[in-house]
């Protein structure tokens, strides 16, 4: 997508040195556009961790090339081993991670320690061509939901929550994808976008990606969003995922749970947009088998942004002495979910819904 | 209730001259603890409409005072009108504002001129007297349900959403009274604070109310009461209100319905505290009536806290350019609130629940 008419992915290789990695720092998002250079597998995993890069399928695209800088150092079998252990446990929620580091093993442990480096280069970068792909599909299978929101109206208004727009992905986004190709196809969108405490994914990053873009949009607190739909102001809801289960279960952003609720609640439509990535057939019951991730308390207890002046602070806008806690991700059972939006098609959100569209999941 | 062992209560008259007004600066907590002195009924208006006091039944009581500190400079019946419809303005959704001004009202109206002004003290001071015996009342009655769910266990953890302290009323609160008095009792009380976006009234005022008496807290994000709930660690839910109609509907902080939801969803017990003079028998639909107050877009996209060096500073944390909505309340229909905590005792949230503590509200 593009930032001020200047297209970009979310990962690349610096073409000038043909190895090095470059991300944007999502943390300094909204206010710098500062774009980092990785050269080797401890700056990947410092910046899954610190949510330098953040998006399910974006930290699988990133970890992926992790292992390509570690091959460089040591192409021997046992790094490659503990390259893929290592960036496996810095998250542990999205499993686009895990999909991710099996795929380069499993496309990398057979073959000669000198033919590594290249075929790892090779595989990372079909990783994030099949992910900008796989969310272009994505978009064009939700956005017949859109149009048919649209109907008679003159603004269709769909919520979301945290970011799962195209810097969360390799390129155009999960939930975002289908918003964007419905403005871009003139048809009259605006998002309500959830600011996403403690980490303002929605304030700081969807609501960013959707200015740079022109599409209209209003950023309103987590708190808000049951409140609009009782008074007929959402038409949909449009999320992206971190895990779905063989039964259709959700894990996302902490507070995702809440918008399913109160979409439920007042008949308003609840959809899921996810590559085949973040499917993980393993588990069937998200909130009992998911482990959620526990972030740091500060996150919550303090934020960072931009004085009037310019200048970046952190402030502490808790009371002082307070502890607090910081689940990261919450699980939206499946009975919830209307349907899921994938680059096959939408389906239910249940197992024989998965099953019709991925059938070699069984 | 105690600040650092000095009892304080929200507002009271000055001793040395015997007229004006001192309130908490509530903007400032939790970082200082500053007393304001009000001379005169516009600062009365600036300081609730600027939530320099906030809490409905705090609303009410200095409003009171307003109209006393109004009728010093002109005790006339024309003045005594304007003063109540200038407060009136200064709130739209909680109710206990307009029950204390028609109080005051009903009071001086029918006073001879030179009388007025003695008699609104009087009536301010009952008004608040009245209100700390109702809220002391509201945490008797709001104790068994806590004593019920500690039963055989090490910790009753209770989720709470807004402030409904002490510092929201004149003296115990509503949603915090029963919890003040579980403490105090040796239970083993342990409180989620929600934060309260947008203005943060959890973690800045709950947060810092609590920590003071020395009840064990953690604050949450608003997003994470609904994943808490799932896996157990919520035995109930206690909130206050601004508004509580005919039917039993629940107008109170942004995101209270979400909890609500939740709660319903998960077997959470969710129970809302208040006095009579938040009771509106003459509204029925609380979704449909209800004004909701629509507060500036900047308490959504900015932040007020201190810096690790101690400064007070303002950030923006959202996407430069990025509108903002701020609907400060939400309505929880009485489908999904176990009942009510008043100084009467409790009640389910029906008409039939209200009328059984409240004959003369027929």
């Amino acid at each position: 997508m593009k930032i001020d008419g200047t297209p970009y992915r979310s990962v690349w290789v610096e073409p000038s040195d043909g190895w090095s990695i470059r991300i944007f720092d999502q943390t300094q998002l909204p206010w710098s556009l500062e774009i980092l250079r990785l050269t080797e597998p401890g700056q990947v995993a410092h910046a899954i961790r610190s949510m330098q890069v953040r998006g399910a399928p974006l930290i699988g695209a990133v970890a992926a090339y992790g292992v390509a800088l570690a091959l460089r150092q040591d192409a021997s079998t046992g790094n490659l081993e503990r390259v893929v252990a290592a960036l496996g446990e810095t998250r542990p929620t999205a499993i686009n991670l895990r999909w991710a580091l099996s795929r380069m093993r499993g496309t990398l442990h057979n073959l000669p320690a000198d033919a590594r480096i290249a075929a790892a280069y090779a595989e990372a970068a079909a990783i994030c061509d099949d992910d900008a792909e796989t969310c272009r599909r994505i978009g064009e299978n939700g956005l017949p939901l859109i149009e048919a929101a649209s109907q008679g109206k003159d603004r269709v208004n769909i919520l979301t929550h945290c970011n799962a727009g195209w810097i969360a992905t390799v390129d155009w986004g999960t939930a975002l994808a289908p918003i964007y190709m419905a403005h871009d196809a003139g048809l009259p969108v605006h998002v309500w976008v959830d600011e996403t405490r403690p980490r303002n994914q929605g304030a700081a990053l969807t609501a960013w990606e959707l200015g740079r873009h022109g599409v209209p949009h209003t950023i309103i607190a987590d708190n808000a969003g049951g409140h609009l739909m009782q008074h007929g102001q959402v038409d949909l809801v449009i999320v992206g995922t971190d895990r779905v289960t063989r039964q259709g279960d959700v894990a996302n952003k902490i507070g995702t749970y809440l918008k399913a609720l109160a979409a439920r609640d007042n008949g308003v439509p609840f959809w899921v947009a996810l590559p085949h990535s973040t499917l993980d057939m393993s588990v069937t019951d998200g909130v009992a088998e998911i482990p959620i991730e526990e972030r740091p308390a500060a996150e919550v207890t303090d934020l960072t942004g931009r004085t009037a002046d310019g200048r970046i602070e952190t402030i502490r806008v808790a009371a002082a002495g307070s502890a607090a806690a910081n689940p990261a991700f919450d699980v939206t059972p499946a009975r919830l979910v209307t349907g899921l939006i994938t680059e096959r098609g939408r389906c239910a959100a249940s197992e024989a819904g998965l099953l019709g569209l991925y059938p070699e999941k069984a």
